[in-house]
């Protein structure tokens, strides 16, 4: 693997390994010194032309346990603002000496036309509304070492609700979660579900409250206010009260299933209870993951040998 | 200690305990590699919701000279305008995997409120008018220091200059050197003088030249414009008339008094004279001070073992 | 050597001492873990009053290999906006404890300032109009390694094009081609032609046409719209006319000869050839120099001992 640009790149089994890769970085995170030397003396640039400062730091921390050095490119402070185009950057950069380029842009494809500037690894940090495959992984992981029943998510029933339709989330986790074998239900207004719903190997409705009771993970996407166009949600109010996670609805939840959500959260929009009052919340579980799941995906594109030698590596 | 939120969490014995620390972490910083690898594989983010670049890069220092991993979180580039609350930012974090937070906000309270959604260390870097500990911890360890008379600061006279009233460097310097001893006289027009000069233990004046030949240590504070509000001072030049450190004052100024500054100076307002003049000054031994007094504070709060061990485990 | 404040500091042996241990730098660069243990515990503070991410990216690349500590100090986000001084700047950033500064600024002098400010050392990294010696530096490496013909320049003819009266990197790389024995046409309207031509031992014309077949170098210097007099360049279009490189003229370079850009480049301006489509660019081979070069100036002032021993003390 020499790039992450899509969840579409990996199969089943590319999936699998690195969530099991992903089970070693999160031991290495829970000891007393959490770094580890394999990707020692190794440049990670983020190059974010789209602000996301929870997914840099999560990328660049884990970046830093394996011991690779940081280099933040900021697109805002940065000569992209005197004219330099996005290719001038990239091959600068890479000419300084950079092993991985960990990219987002706000349009589609803009990571997979890094891949044509330079010779260093790309990873797709969220392109557009076109893919975000670590958050993917993470969800994936997230779900699968939650439920403790190995990777595989037969039976297991998603429900994904919020503007799908715009939502680079809601398409890599899709797939990454019906690759593993889980049933996938979109709920949105009918404005803001995709129209590709069956080629994505999922199902669809609008009414959220027919799905709440049967699912066993409720995914909360965040409301792209900035993104949306008015036409779409006339009326906020209205669509919250169909569509936002309440506390009436929260109690509806199974005992057993997962609350999950990509962050950051619009509180009052579709979140409307607080997750910390909600015992199947596993939000921060995913941010925790995240890390691991980041590592694992930087040290199968840079390292060499096993992860599962890197504990005899400790630092 | 798990916090440091306010110097009225020390008792004495911890605010002399503290400066012993930094007398060994000095010595760590007059060595050609001033580096020990006490909080190696530690994660210290400072989240400075109000910018503050020296107190930030202090801070940032202090933590790369004891092998600490730095997360730098600034707020103005973050979902914090995106309406994502300071708590899911803290949340957010700390489920990276952060082992102090150190807060900087406008609002006083903040960095305790912090506490409650973390389980690491919090450091209050300044809250409104509230507190800075860290600033008062430097400025006993300069005074002390500089006396070359151990931690006590029996009969010393120190006097305060400025808005005292909207002040966390004067509410924490005072407390933290009556705590020590001192006798403290705070100077200012009635305006700008705080209500509860007797429960600070101080005493006050609005006389500016009936105390400077007088006092042990002069400490002179920045003039904040942006936060005063008009009616307090309403002609400036007046108030630097009176309360402005001029040349001809500076002259007033005992041969062993010490000039004292928090930094950033006004000059041409509070400081009418250039610091480089004035022999009496240690303006720049606080900043000196401020990396080692720092480094005691985050060794106490995240480090085990004794301080005066580190000099055996230089990398 | 203290500083690098201008190439007129130094002499032709100490220009070809640096390119030697930028050679040994080269060849850290080239391995797989390109890092030294030099300038462990040293500490470099990017001092950047005009926004370069290029040049401070490089700089500090260069300093993480030599295992520097790097504080950046970004003028844009600190107490500068309050009113401090960069003289309170560079003395606060000081007493914190910094081995050289890297400064920026659009005004020419101030990194000559600094010196009296500090005791640490200073390297200019573009002042004003005035110069920019890493730049001259790698600019010197990239044509002499890329010639293959020792430290020598003796013949070699260089045509630097462009705004040439109010640019820092024509100015130095002037001094430091002719130090080398080059010989140096500047071309330009007469408008944008610097008064002390001879004085720079170069020549000058205003007919790009006639050069561009005999140059052993093609030296484009960046359209500074930002910087330019409107008086001086009335219609951009008839300059580009005149002085743009177009594939027609990059058609007519000699096919043994250098084609050179400091960046970042004005597609579209003075870059209108794709220089990726111009087999004798070596625009991007100067970015990957310059990590080497800055290298051997931070060694050079920082270090100790011969950069011919970094080879056995790999980390």
């Amino acid at each position: 693997m020499k790039h992450l640009l899509s969840t579409h790149d990996l199969s089943r089994t590319d999936i699998e390994s690195l969530l099991n890769v992903a089970d070693h970085m999160a031991e290495i995170n829970q000891r007393p010194v959490p770094k580890v030397p394999a990707l020692r003396g190794k440049t990670v640039a983020s190059v974010f032309f789209e602000d996301s400062t929870r997914t840099r730091l999560s990328f660049e921390t884990a970046a830093k346990r394996l011991s690779a050095d940081v280099m933040t490119f900021s697109a805002s402070s940065s000569s992209v603002n005197k004219g330099e185009s996005i290719r001038d950057t990239i091959e600068t950069l890479s000419a300084m000496g950079v092993d991985a380029f960990i990219v987002r842009h706000r349009s589609s494809g803009v990571p997979l036309a890094v891949t044509s500037w330079t010779s260093a690894s790309v990873i797709n940090a969220g392109d557009g509304w076109h893919q975000h495959p670590t958050q993917a992984l993470l969800d994936a992981y997230t779900i699968t070492r939650e439920r403790k029943a190995g990777n595989d998510l037969h039976g297991v029933r998603v429900a994904i609700v919020g503007d799908v339709k715009h939502s680079r989330v809601a398409r890599s986790t899709t797939h990454v979660l019906t690759s593993l074998g889980a049933t996938v239900t979109l709920v949105a207004p009918s404005t803001l579900l995709p129209n590709d719903v069956t080629a994505q190997a999922a199902t669809a409705t609008t009414n959220f409250d027919e799905v709440i009771e049967h699912c066993d993970v409720l995914y909360m996407l965040r409301m792209q206010k900035e993104r949306m166009d008015h036409a779409l949600v006339p009326d906020i109010a209205e669509y919250c009260d169909r569509f936002a996670l309440t506390p009436a609805r929260a109690q509806r939840l199974a005992p057993g299933a997962l609350l999950m959500h990509p962050g950051p959260m619009n509180r009052g929009v579709e979140m409307q209870v607080d997750p910390n009052d909600v015992a199947q919340s596993r939000i921060l579980t995913q941010v925790t993951n995240g890390i691991a799941v980041r590592m694992a995906v930087l040290f199968s594109l840079l390292g060499s040998g096993s992860a599962s030698n890197l504990s005899k590596g400790n630092e």
